[in-house]
């Protein structure tokens, strides 16, 4: 397993660095993955041919909406597009052409650049939980999330060693001024993980401050791509002018947008698998098409949040066969269309981080590494639909993200792999626990757990009994207590807290 | 999704009749699995070709022990092997030469022929959970089986919409002398259920009785094969002669058995993933090819139990990536091999049916599905790396076996699917939950799960905030409250007690 292993000292000399490298808290950090196992594919030749004419003749007939925002009408009109009213009929074939532009993969840098991952290709990238209001933990319980606690979804992030990304709004944090809020989460990513991160997309001009921040973090950006922001679709096929204003800003500025239908079947697309694949198609084809209309060659993302209904409750449901359906078939059409994708996520509809929510959550993940995902947003943490971001899941989920890597790896069949001299050694009725074979290679033979419980019945009994919920509990509190913040230019630090200063004072607090 | 609806009903006539209609329970019962997606091959044509050539080098070079059993050496040597005292040489190609006469896809018969399953090809029958000494359950927490237990699961397992197969040991009877248990076990699948069962093998002269009661049962066999019983391999390479003459019994009846190598690797296999896949292939091909020779033709499935250890403590651990692994590659040599294939199950090392469990299940169940498993035995109910039937995690097992079916179904585009009259009439904007296409579509559209919790949070929190074991414990309560006996001729029911008394009656109880 490729692992940059990293290791992060205190500062300082003589006496007082010594103290503080032995009390220094060593972690690892895994690479990006890097495939080296086939992708699942569902979808024949046939059912992919059918449902790429049918995403042409949507963008054709039906057309897509682009709300409020005639500067992106008149594009569409220059590029050979029929724009009546604010609906964009695109002709056969011309969003493909013009997403032919956009890179097949690209390096998000972060400011730690043995964090840079490489978005596209073989590759997966693993970022945390985004959106939520509410936090829970076993502790307090469901809350409305605050700035505290998304400066420790932050710190759990960095310290997560499956972990590639530090994501962008871990949770909602509702103390903070609708208006200011982003300048909080840009800082607290910025300064609180060295790992790479989402910028803001709630007004265009907040996705601006993003583009200024990063410029001051890295001490200038010139066009080096170090943002990838989530810009959802209003499916069905319409595109708002608030994320198109933010999509605008970032592909000026040459970083990256998710562009990602958010789909849940039976509400915002048909109830069908294929149906659901041609809508998400053509609203990914539209919206990438704009993005190159702002800059050709500007990274961006082929998303598709996808999931079900229950039909009897109305509820959005996860790790449902059909979300796999459909992300397997995603998939696929984004190595079609030579886009990296993003889809999956630690997704589960339960209330709790109980057995359904593991049910739910590995359905999900297991889907989204064979269906060829290069970007994973919720990769841990995400609990009750999306509705909150749990504590105790965001360590068992990241846990689990191991298991990802060691898959994706395959199987090797070199000499050592082969093993016939261990099998030799062994023969017919020993065993293999003390052979030259296994002392030589059982450290890196298995993946191993950091929290489930391995132990014997009696030893797990004597010491409480306790479930996984009960582990993870205990584990989120020993990484917020060894946390130490990565290093940061003071001078950069302040440039970024002035410039946060300053735009909070710029306009009143806002909570709508 | 092709299901055989069934409808209990009570006998009499008039209004007895119709009583016993109105207080009749319905249920269904699915069909079992026809995949019509394609399979994951982790290996490609080399890795196969080497792991091939290396098997067939350890039956040459190294070769197998058929322990305490000069007929089976003497069989061995008859069709050419070199047997050194009881070490058999096999030379290369010729077991693969004697497994070919083996079926590729048989039927195993039940009683009600509705429940037939067809074992092999694209197809998956899911069986549930075999050999846990404990149970667990809410109320009454974990504590060595008894027969009540035992009939418990077997209801369960009747009345599991998901399950095609009553399984073998659903738990041990621990309360029934051990050379008596086997006769209570197969009297309970035969009477309390009507789908296919398994035999006992815990010596010859056990799977002689299960053959004689089959024959009871089925009002003769006349070669149909009614039971698939699970033959294990005391891996490494050695076949002891109590498995080997149940396989004896149970081949000359042309009834199936698993023959299935149980390895935990780095114990009874190495530490390597081609390895491990090298010595299983060694063993099933030896130990299918002495079914053949036994009775060329009779049915025989390549198992593979494979997990791996926790090199820290020693415990198997399940739902890994190495488990994932090895099963893929395993799936793709029992085809290779044109046999039938077992593996999988709903494994985890957790000892409450919690996220662990969760989480490691679902990672066992979806890989099992995508390695082109055709016989899943502990698809549901296993807790605790087996040493747990849970009736809790038994329903919520049997419950995500659905998501196995829709899954498998693969993804139709025919013009319904493609829905492009329902993209066109709701159009940008719109909503789908009324259209005319989600209103005759959605009753099949998507799987829903009748356990888990799709509430919303208010709802479920006024209702107690209960977690996925709480809600399974309900369900347990409500279908062993519902259960109903499937008929079952009296003629045959008499002849079948009568049977066991009189076997029980011939020697006396032995707790050895």
């Amino acid at each position: 397993m490729a692992e940059a292993g990293t290791r992060r000292r205190a500062r300082g000399g003589g006496g007082a660095a010594r103290r503080a490298e032995r009390s220094a808290v060593h972690f690892d950090s895994a690479r990006f993955i890097t495939r080296n196992i086939p992708n699942f594919e569902i979808l024949n030749e046939e059912a992919l041919e059918v449902i790429e004419a049918n995403a042409e003749t949507v963008l054709e007939e039906i057309g897509v909406n682009f709300v409020e925002n005639p500067a992106a009408l008149k594009r569409w009109r220059d590029a050979g597009a029929d724009v009546q009213g604010e609906r964009v009929h695109i002709p056969r074939g011309l969003a493909r052409q013009l997403c032919s532009t956009a890179p097949a993969q690209f390096t998000q840098h972060a400011r730690n650049q043995d964090r840079n991952v490489e978005i596209g290709g073989r590759n997966l990238v693993l970022a945390p939980v985004y959106g939520p209001p509410f936090v829970r933990d076993l502790a307090g319980g469901r809350r409305y999330a605050t700035i505290e606690d998304f400066r420790n979804f932050v710190k759990l992030g960095y310290m997560s060693k499956w972990l590639h990304h530090s994501g962008g709004t871990v949770c909602e944090p509702t103390d903070i001024a609708v208006n200011k809020r982003h300048l909080d989460m840009l800082l607290a990513h910025m300064t609180l993980s060295d790992k790479p991160f989402m910028g803001s997309v709630t007004e265009p001009s907040r996705a601006q401050d993003s583009v200024d921040m990063a410029d001051i973090l890295f001490g200038g950006l010139n066009d080096r791509t170090v943002m990838t922001s989530l810009v959802n679709i209003n499916s069905p096929l319409t595109f708002d002018a608030t994320m198109m204003g933010a999509l605008e800003v970032f592909a000026a500025a040459n970083q990256a947008s998710i562009v990602s239908p958010f789909i849940v079947g039976g509400a915002m697309a048909p109830v069908s698998i294929a149906g659901t694949l041609t809508q998400v198609l053509a609203e990914v084809l539209a919206g990438v098409a704009y993005s190159q209309l702002i800059r050709a060659g500007s990274p961006v993302i082929m998303g598709a949040f996808v999931t079900s209904i229950d039909m009897n409750s109305g509820a959005p449901t996860f790790g449902t066969p059909e979300a796999s359906q459909i992300t397997y078939g995603a998939g696929q059409l984004a190595r079609r269309l030579n886009l990296p994708f993003r889809s999956g996520g630690s997704f589960c509809g339960s209330k709790l981080p109980d057995a359904q929510a593991g049910y739910e959550t590995a359905n999900s993940l297991n889907m989204a590494l064979l269906s060829g995902v290069n970007f994973m947003l919720h990769a841990c943490g995400w609990l009750e639909g999306g509705l909150v971001s749990s504590y105790e899941k965001f360590v068992m989920d990241a846990d689990q993200l191991g298991i990802l890597h060691k898959l994706a790896e395959g199987v090797t069949v070199d000499e050592n792999a082969q093993a016939m001299d261990a099998i030799r050694e062994v023969g017919p009725g020993g065993h293999y626990l003390g052979c030259a074979h296994t002392q030589e290679n059982f450290k890196q033979a298995f993946w191993r757990s950091d929290l489930l419980d391995y132990k014997p019945f009696e030893t797990w009994d004597e010491e409480g009994a306790r479930d996984t919920q009960a582990l993870a509990a205990e584990r989120v509190a020993k990484l917020l207590s060894d946390y130490q913040q990565p290093q940061i230019d003071p001078a950069i630090n302040e440039a970024l807290r002035a410039f946060v200063d300053k735009r909070k004072e710029s306009e009143p607090d806002s909570f709508v």
